[in-house]
Order: C-alpha cells, then sequence, then structure tokens
C-alpha cells in the first residue's frame, strides 16, 4: 500500500500526561481477574497535574523492530499481559475505525511497532496508585497515537482497574457494571474539578518502602478469604455511593469527609478480616486517623478528613481556609526531619499560628520524623496531549531521550 | 429474731479464686446494656489458676455499718452500677431460697452488710481480662458467703459480660440467648480442662500501658457505627460457634487455631470499620500476627495460633510438643529487656534449639523489647474454695490485712 513520504522516516509520536487519583469509595476486589471488573462501584478524586502526573510518550515508525517500553528510565517487559491487553484492545479499536472508513484513523502506523516511554513525577509503589496513573496515560497516549477517539477507561480499566478513574478529572465514579464482558464497566466524571474550588488535599508520605502485600494478590486473598468483604460489597457500598454524589454535588463537605473516612476504614477492615491479615496502616497511619479526629473533635465540626489506599500514607482531605492552621498541627505532631521548606511540596502555604489550647486538645504524643514530607494539591483536570515537542520523552532514533 | 450465738461476733468469711478466660469466638457488642446482652454467642478457654487469677474475700457481720470494697489494695466505690447488680441478684437469690425453706441458706447473714476485698496476681487493665475473673469471683464468694447455689453465671454476666465465662472451667460458650430478660444468656461448659491435655497457652505481654478505649464504650460506638458488626453477628459467628465447638470436641488443633485467628482478626476488623475506628492492635501485634502466619508456614501446618482481646497482648495457643522452639523464635524475634529467666514466666519450659534455617524462613526484623515477658500457662479449672484460713484477705476485724 501507498504510503505518503513523510510517515516512512519519521515516527509518529505523541507525548501525554495523566493525573493520580484518590478513591474516597474504596475498590477492593474483582470478581474477573482477566477483565478487572470489580464487585463494587468506587468513586475517587482525581489529583492536580502540577504535583503528580504521568508522562508518557508513545511513538510508532516503520523502522522499529518490535513493542518497547521504558518505565521510569528502565526498559520492562512488553509481554506483561495488562500492558498486551491495552495494546492489543487500541489496536483492535484502530483496526476497527479504519474499518468503518473513519478518516482520522492514521491507518498507516497500524502495522508498525510502538514505543513508549513513561515518567512519574514521583515515587513509585509509594501507595500513590501509581499505576492508575501510569496506565490511564499509556491508553491516553496509545488511543492518540494510533488515532482511537472515544470511551477508552473499559481499556484503561484493563491495565489496572483502579486507571479507568485517572481518564477523567475532578470527581470520577467507576460503575461496577453487570455484563460478563466488562463492556458496561467504566468510568464516568460525576463533577468537573472546577465544580468545588475549595477543596484541598494534602498528601502526607509516611514512608518510601514498597507497600508489603500487593494490591493484585492482598485482594484477591480477601475476595477468597474475608466474610466481611462480601457483605460490604454487596450490602454497603452500593448506598455509599449514592450518599457520596449527593454530597459532592450539594459540595458538603461534613458529609463527603464522614463518608470518606467511613470508607477507607472499612476497606482496612476487610483488608484485616482477610486470612493471613493484611496490615496497610503503620503506628504512623494510626497517629493520623486520631490526630483528625482530634481536630475535627475540637472544633466540633468534621474540618478534616482521611483516606488510605494500600500503603501508610494518609491523603488528607480539607478545604482551603483550614489547610495552613492544619498543615502547623501536622508539622507539630510529627517534627520532620528536613526544614519547613522541603516538608511541604506543591502549592504554597500561607502561615499560621498554632494555639496551645488547640494543642492540648489533641494531646497526641509528638512522633518525630513519622512523616517524611507532604504534597499539598487540590483535584485536577484528566489527561491531556503535550504539545511542546520539546517534552518527548522519546528521541528522533525511538529511543529515550538521555535526560530522562 | 433470736440469731445463733457465734455469728453476732465472728464474721462469716469465705475466700474463693476464679480464673481469667480467653475468648476464641469474641464477644463484641451488648443488645441490652444494663442486662449485658451481647449480640452474638462467644466461647473461650478458661486459663489456669496457677498462673492468672483473681483471689476474694467476702465477709458478713452484723457488726458491719455498710458494703465495702477493696480492690486491689485500695477501696473502691461499692455504689458502682454493676457491682450493685451482683450484690442486689446474689441477695435476691439468697432470700428466694430462705423463702422457699431451703435449710442450706445462711438467712442469718441476710440483713449483715458484706465486706469484699479482691487482688488479681497479674496487672489490672493489661487486656487480661481482669474485670472477668474479678466479677466471676465476686459472684462466686458471694453465693458463698450468702449460702446460694446453682446457675450464677448470669449473674457474673451482669458484672462484666465475659465475667460469665469464668464461672467455668476448660472451654466454656456463653449463648447469646433469646429472651428480654436475659434468663437464657448463660455460660455453658462444652469440654473440661482434662479433655485437651495437650493444648499449651502463651501470654505475650506486649505492655502494661491501659487500653486507650475501654471495652465498654468500644463495643457501644462498635454497635452504633459498625455496619460490618451486625454482618459478623448474624450472619458469621453463628455458624463459628458450630464449627468452634466441633474442633474443641475432635482436638482438632488445625482447625481450632485458624477459627481463633480468622475471629480475632475479624473482631479487629469491626473495631477499626468502627466511627471513629478503635486501635487495639500495636505494630508489636502486627509482628506476632506475621510471626505466627511465617512459621506455620515454615512447616506447612498450623501448629500456633494467635488471638488478641481489646489490648495489644497477644495470647498464644499451641500444642505442648511446639512450645519449646516457639519460645526460642519468640525471643529471638523480640529481644527481651530482662535476662531469659524472667522474661518466661509460668511453667516451665524445655530449652531448645532454633535453626537458622527457620530463623531465614520467618525472615522479620527482630523488634527489641517488643514483649515485656510472657506467661506459659494451659486451660484450667473454674473457680474454687479456698478452704486454708490463712489466705482470708480480710482480717477478723473485717478490714484488709496489711499484707495486702
Amino acid at each position: 500500500t501507498a504510503m505518503p513520504e513523510d510517515s516512512v522516516d519519521k515516527p509518529n509520536v505523541v507525548t501525554c500526561t495523566a493525573p493520580v487519583n484518590i478513591a474516597v469509595i474504596k475498590y477492593w476486589g474483582k470478581r474477573n481477574e482477566e477483565l478487572i471488573l470489580p464487585i463494587n462501584s468506587s468513586l475517587s478524586v482525581t489529583l492536580h497535574q502540577d504535583q503528580l502526573k504521568t508522562t508518557t510518550t508513545a511513538a510508532t515508525s516503520r523502522s522499529f523492530q518490535e513493542d518497547r517500553i521504558w518505565l521510569n528510565g528502565k526498559e520492562e517487559d512488553i509481554t506483561h499481559p495488562r500492558l498486551q491487553s491495552c495494546l492489543r484492545e487500541i489496536r483492535r479499536l484502530a483496526r476497527k475505525r479504519r474499518n468503518d472508513g473513519d478518516p482520522g484513523v492514521e491507518s498507516t502506523c497500524l502495522s508498525h511497532k510502538v514505543h513508549i516511554c513513561s515518567v512519574n513525577n514521583f515515587p513509585t509503589a509509594a501507595g500513590l496508585a501509581s499505576s492508575a496513573a501510569g496506565f490511564a496515560c499509556l491508553v491516553y497516549t496509545l488511543a492518540r497515537v494510533f488515532g482511537v477517539e472515544g470511551e477508552l477507561s473499559a481499556i484503561a480499566r484493563q491495565g489496572s482497574g483502579s486507571a479507568c478513574r485517572s481518564m477523567y478529572g475532578g470527581f470520577v465514579q467507576w460503575i461496577m457494571g453487570q455484563q460478563d464482558d466488562g463492556k458496561d464497566s467504566l468510568a464516568q466524571q460525576v463533577a468537573p474539578e472546577t465544580h468545588w474550588p475549595e477543596l484541598r488535599i494534602l498528601v502526607l508520605v509516611a514512608s518510601a518502602e514498597r507497600k508489603p502485600v500487593g494490591s493484585t494478590s492482598g485482594m484477591q486473598t480477601s475476595v477468597q478469604t474475608s466474610c466481611l468483604l462480601k457483605h460490604r460489597a454487596d450490602s454497603v457500598v452500593p448506598g455509599r455511593m449514592v450518599e457520596m454524589i449527593e454530597a459532592v454535588q450539594r459540595k458538603d463537605f461534613p458529609a463527603f469527609a464522614e463518608l470518606t473516612m467511613k470508607d477507607s476504614n472499612q476497606f482496612h477492615a476487610t483488608c484485616l478480616d482477610t486470612y493471613p491479615p493484611i496490615f496497610y496502616l503503620s503506628s504512623v497511619s494510626h497517629q493520623v486517623i486520631n490526630l483528625v479526629h482530634r481536630y475535627n473533635s475540637h472544633y466540633g465540626e468534621t474540618r478534616v478528613a482521611y483516606t488510605f489506599d494500600a500503603g501508610p500514607n494518609a491523603v488528607i482531605f480539607t478545604l482551603q481556609q483550614h489547610v495552613p492552621e492544619f498543615v502547623q498541627v501536622v508539622q507539630h505532631f510529627f517534627p520532620p526531619e528536613t526544614n519547613g521548606g522541603q516538608f511541604i511540596k506543591g502549592l504554597q502555604v500561607a502561615p499560621a499560628a498554632l494555639s496551645d489550647e488547640l494543642k492540648q486538645s489533641i494531646g497526641l504524643e509528638p512522633m518525630s520524623k513519622g512523616i517524611r514530607y507532604m504534597i499539598y494539591t487540590k483535584a485536577g483536570p484528566g489527561p491531556y496531549v503535550v504539545e511542546d515537542p520539546a517534552q518527548h520523552l522519546l528521541g528522533s532514533d525511538g529511543l529515550p531521550k538521555k535526560t530522562v
């Protein structure tokens, strides 16, 4: 078949970024391991990419001998089943569109091999859902390079379940769906990030150690052994999804915050009900939980909420007006190893005083170096294309640039 | 009314002892706070009184001006509602028997005030269910001093729920009952302590700190806020009670051990599902749990089980033959502060070697001073009367002896 001259020599290169998301109604447990179909719906907040993101470049070229992938500077095995699922599904969609005669599809590159290069601007496997941002970015970028448009969350889901929620900005639900083929197990935006501009997020990084039990095997064991998990999925989460969507729509912070804390606790409860039990919360996590409850109790209202994924890091939700004081509280009860400037990353925090009354009311023993640093961020948009070619992670030779 | 001469001057004195019990199917949550009626049945092993017991002396005398109580050397408020419940119910039974014309009842002392003195041979509120042994001993002793016999567990239950199980030796179930008046909420022996002579128990004392949330208020909050607790009580525990009774009757250690561990974990899971969440397990507890699973996994069979009540102390069940090695394992992974002699209290432990292979297979980082000491014991009998008058805790003046 005839090809335009330029597509023969120059690789077709696209770079995109995708966000991390933090579930406030947790996903834990699959009903289908291969298609990654969950046993309950979930809901998350997409974090702003100014602080946390994955950047991925995908390139296709007639000259590439095979599909290859580099993750955070290291070449990885492209035959990984979940990577293969995403690649296969994107190429299938592209073929379908070409066969349907869609003029937008760059049919030329369908027969080409692809090179993929991806980096996170935060530590991998630190409990910060790097696989969600990673697979969301992979699918979004592959879709662009192969000229595919439309609903992509079901493909991202097959890379990593929670990745489907990173395909949208703001407040996103992953509807579990009913079908065996998973076609109705999709992410959907509940509200954009602009809906609740006062909402703020603090990620308290307790430790960069790798988590003890990976979430894939952890949730598998939980599904097999926890009596409480099935009850949670069938009888608790459906009602909480309705309540959470309403709390978000009403911008009702106390309702949002309480549900968020309760659902985090229930997720970790099902981990403890797993046999053998799984512990993701550390003594630092326990101290953060106690701190938040005592802080709220001091004010007689729910000003701050915590949530924890499969690791000890806390993600704190609060409103902009409470951030300066709460940051001081965290610094007081977790005296940092580093100086204040490096302790807080991300958005600027205004200075604030901390009253002795509040300190005494919280009344916990300070835990030195319990928290390594915090990242101050807010809700943000979904994945997007980076237009500046200087940002490509792959050079014109199709290999990672040296600066990566 | 005329009284025999000697009862006028000499107090009527009785001293009894009662055991601690450790639940292997946990009690957590009341359906009636005042009568202490539980939301599920439970099952426990009574520990031997050679290692852990409460001793109580009760005395009645015409010369006593008021009811008084001394606990562990300190006079306490006798008007405490739960003490009053036990006193009232025992006196009611005694009056009933006298009115029924029972010749055994010492009717004389019914109008007398009572002095009570009680001591534990272990630290109070260290998560060792001291209230169970304490109320069991109180009720058993009061029954003797007032000449009451028969079913007493329903009275002990009104002092402290789990106290009803300390009224029997060996393996004891507390049947939750159905009636509103609690008359059918009773303890019952499943098997005597002689039934399973190889069974051994190690109490690993992690800390003598007072527990952060008391069990009474903790279970109240759990009943009010945990979605998972109700499911556990209604749908999980009934089946587990049947399985546990069968495991005890068959002396099937792996079945007994697995159910024990799963039920402990599920109890702590419901504490975590409570709002605000309750944490009884510490990082030491987590390490003990991991240690036990890795130890069992090394041998490819369940040789050791853990259970935790409302505190960080582990109670370990195993068979006699595995004790020497497992004690070495505990000492290796929790290097003690004190020397070996003081580290192990209770029954004699035979020396044993610890293979490098086993140490490597467990592969945990040793946690210095995580465990303060351990108490080696076994299943034991229920409460009994101490015949030696020298053991009375109250002197002939009706006041605590100076040695107490």
